[in-house]
């Protein structure tokens, strides 16, 4: 395979661009889960970053990466949500139009947020593909410059340098978990990770109703699947991205399905034994790790909680079924 | 006044002691609070200690200066629940029994939490004088050691280690928040920063409708205040502890009331915006922050969220009322 992937030297320079841009956020222990799973289990708390996903780290990146005409004329995204907030305050850190394109079926509280930080929202469609198709239209109307929510390498770079705090946090970490919804995170951590420290594992988790990386996986291609609705609404792509499968599938140690009622008690339960706010999407990882879809067996492990914009109206219906 | 405050060097002795028994929690920035009340507030997480509350801070130096007999007989606590909590886990670190008396009105979350840690729970009364008979009585029965909720030196000198953290992770704050109940965090906090860092203002906060600490203070001497109700159920003793109201009243530079309904919203907003889950004590200080009831005037200002053990249920329903 002739494609390109991103070098542990981008990511690592990638990092020390970000400077205090994001958080560095805190990896927590969880002894609840570390009992329940077996291994010494912690939680990289990306739900506790600005705009509350790790968003921010490969918007940044790519952002930064533009020629200063491209960035007077205003970028634009298109995004279930994070990856929007993630752009919106990107362009407001450099001053610059944002415009993001968002699904009718986005939380309000992604919507709200990317308004909040001054990017203009346009509301279109169900999937990334119709997202996708009208944020080109806009993109070449307005001469904006598009940054795409995974399939790109300066994104995929961004999304590593969680990566590089991961092993600066706790270098005898011996495997982590990542959600996997277009792949941006999991390539980007697999990209410095897997190279920095080869015997560490790169667990990627998908909810088993948004299944695409795992079809394409096993397809040896990408694969577009049928949108199913999951709870997960950040990891719903109908088709990975190229370059995220080509990382994913040089460098990712596995690929495990997560139900959709794990994911539900991991949110449960990250708020009441960890006190955190986890959106559904985000809590992927721990959900795999109770639903024994993965096992630490002793193993130091990491789980990734990718953010934390829940809705509240949609917590409280959630929640009130799932006890 | 010739009580004896709690030196610094005893405040660092202990945290040097307490090693990593508990958890340095982080101390985050909240960008949303700081524009809204001017000036740079973070938000010291006490919420995700073990345990889910400050309490293990304290409880852990009180146990670790027993006599060894003192130890084998075991301990006992009265409290609303997070101080039994604490002292249910820092027996179980030492591996010795620990009986523990709580409300009636103690969330079953605290409850449920003091009894996984192996602690005996024996439910008494309502309030902090109910409990502390049935303690005495207990303890004089069986040889147990009273490990107090506040009013003890080596309680107050454990507390103070949040304080120690919080120097070292922003040397140049100018301001602490701190919740006050029976007034153990608010005194360790004062007694190590008052002299460690005499210009860094110690600011309690109270509800108003359990200012038993502020009534004293006004009169000079420890007042007992009728209980009323507060939706701060770790924030309710009737009458402040001996030993803390000298240490407020020497080391602490104002004390502020908090109404109900500004730590409700405090409590929503820091799970919307910051997400994190804070019970109604612990979000008291961020609750003056919005109330207006202490300004920062651009100060660098620190708001000790003091507890996370929020019952679930409630959590969710005050989340969906988030603005």
């Amino acid at each position: 395979m002739s494609t390109e992937l991103v070098t542990p030297e981008e990511v690592a320079r990638a990092h020390t661009d970000l400077g205090d841009v994001a958080v560095r956020t805190p990896l927590l222990g969880a002894e609840w889960l570390s009992a329940r799973v077996g291994g010494d289990v912690r939680l990289k708390c990306e739900n506790l970053q600005h705009a509350g996903a790790f968003k921010i780290r490969g918007a940044y990146t790519a952002v930064s990466r533009l020629t200063e005409e491209q960035r007077q004329k205003g970028v634009i995204a298109f995004s279930s949500g994070n990856h929007a907030q993630g752009v919106a305050l990107a362009a407001q850190i450099f001053g610059i139009r944002a415009v993001v394109v968002m699904p009718t079926t986005a939380p309000a509280i992604k919507v709200d947020g990317a308004r909040r930080l001054g990017a203009e929202v346009v509301i279109e469609g169900t999937t990334s593909v119709h997202r996708e198709a009208k944020a080109r239209e806009i993109a070449a109307d307005q001469g904006l410059t598009i940054i795409p929510a995974f399939d790109d390498i300066n994104v995929i770079t961004g999304q590593g340098t969680c990566g590089v705090e991961i092993l600066e946090q706790w270098p005898e970490v011996e495997a982590i978990l990542v959600p996997c919804g277009g792949g941006g995170l999991l390539s980007g951590i697999a990209a410095y990770v897997k190279r920095v420290k080869p015997d560490c594992l790169v667990i990627g988790v998908e909810p088993e109703k948004a299944d695409a990386m795992h079809r394409s996986l096993a397809a040896g291609e990408l694969v577009t699947i049928e949108s199913r609705p999951t709870i997960a609404d950040g990891l719903m792509p109908v088709r990975p991205g190229a370059l995220n499968f080509e990382h994913v599938r040089a460098l990712v140690d596995d690929l495990v399905l997560v139900p959709d009622d794990a994911i539900m008690e991991a949110a449960a339960s990250l708020m009441k034994f960890s006190k955190l706010v986890v959106e559904f999407s985000g809590a992927a990882t721990v959900g795999a790790l109770l639903a024994g879809a993965w096992k630490p067996e002793g193993r130091r492990t990491v789980a990734v909680l990718s953010g934390g914009n829940m809705d509240p109206a949609r917590a409280v219906s959630l929640f009130s079924t799932a006890q």
